[in-house]
């Protein structure tokens, strides 16, 4: 791609860092941002800039935060006893925007994954442990995608924490409700077979 | 999408703002983002306020420059006296890039669309019809895209240079370089049967 500027050559080169945005998507975004008032690009450029260097990360769980302790951690109707195990924040909003989880939240920052070269030690889990270890969590739920990467951050967490002996459990997995059930791939149909759930504890949900 | 801060909200609020990016990609690219080195979102957000404050317009052609007269217009191996006309400066790119093209370009900034309240005021055809009048220019190359507002355009400009008695063309409507013909929408293989080329002027190309 020839640019007939500098400037908009490296506003299209920093705009194509960002993943899934390619030169000709770059290129299009900037040309926009061209066409509209100055203030536009000016509070996009202030309100990316001021989030990356003025965020905070809970020091209890992790999640994304304006204050030291975030919203939930720091509400005294949540239940405390109760923390689900998620990869990143975005797992936190799908699961409160469902309004069906009234405990705690940690966030692991990812999974497990040798091939992206992300190991234990990269991820929020010591400081679950350390959690677990002060005796404060009853139980812990699981929610992390179920790939082989989620199955092999379950499992070590578990052999960390087997030894406190509190009770872990992990997401349903099933057929979404009001799907087909012919349209469902086998593995989740075959889990929600193997998983099945008395009849009447469904009528409540 | 509820937010554990307003200033994570705020970044996801404006990069949504962004033609063709939903809230739901802004969070993915601004947790990105929070992932990457500061310095990161902080040349992204000097190359976009920078290009948007200090960016030039050609005041010949109106194609993007850093100076006052653009790359092109100021090259003394370009023909001033063939101009082609397109509607943004990605078609300059467009055509930059094949190398086939030895005039100087008219940017017009858009074409006129009545439905989206875009007349010829507000685009850049009086500079064009100035430069036709000062009776520089030999042949007008019309390069907008074959649409309803294209034609419109193209033909709202004949009427206004049409007693200055200059050569006008459009760039050939055809089947790409290697289609398959059974492919092609009927409307350009119509047109490429009805301005067929002699043959011998093919195998110039
Ligand atoms: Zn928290
Ligand atoms: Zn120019």
């Amino acid at each position: 791609m020839e640019f007939s500027s500098k400037l908009l050559e490296r506003a299209v080169n920093e705009m194509s860092q960002l993943p899934g945005i390619g030169k000709r998507t770059a290129l299009r975004l900037v040309l926009h941002l061209l066409k509209q008032p100055k203030e536009q690009s000016a509070m996009l450029a202030d309100a990316l800039q001021t989030m990356r260097n003025d965020i905070k990360f809970c020091k209890s769980c992790n999640n994304i935060s304006d204050l030291e302790l975030c919203e939930i951690c720091s509400n005294p109707n949540r239940d405390e006893t109760l923390v689900c195990v998620v990869e990143d924040i975005r797992d936190v909003m799908a699961i409160e925007n469902t309004s069906s989880f009234k405990g705690l939240y940690h966030v692991l920052g990812g999974k497990i994954s040798p091939m992206d070269g992300v190991g234990p030690h990269d991820l929020n889990i010591q400081s679950l442990v350390k959690k677990v270890e002060e005796g404060k969590i009853k139980e812990l739920i699981f929610a992390l995608s179920s790939t082989m990467e989620g199955d092999t951050t379950n499992f070590y967490i578990y052999k960390q924490i087997q030894k406190y002996n509190i009770f872990t459990s992990t997401i349903a997995r099933g057929i979404s409700v009001g799907d087909e059930l012919e349209y469902a791939d086998e593995i989740t149909l075959g889990r929600s077979i193997v998983n099945r759930v008395p009849f009447e504890s469904s009528l409540k949900s």
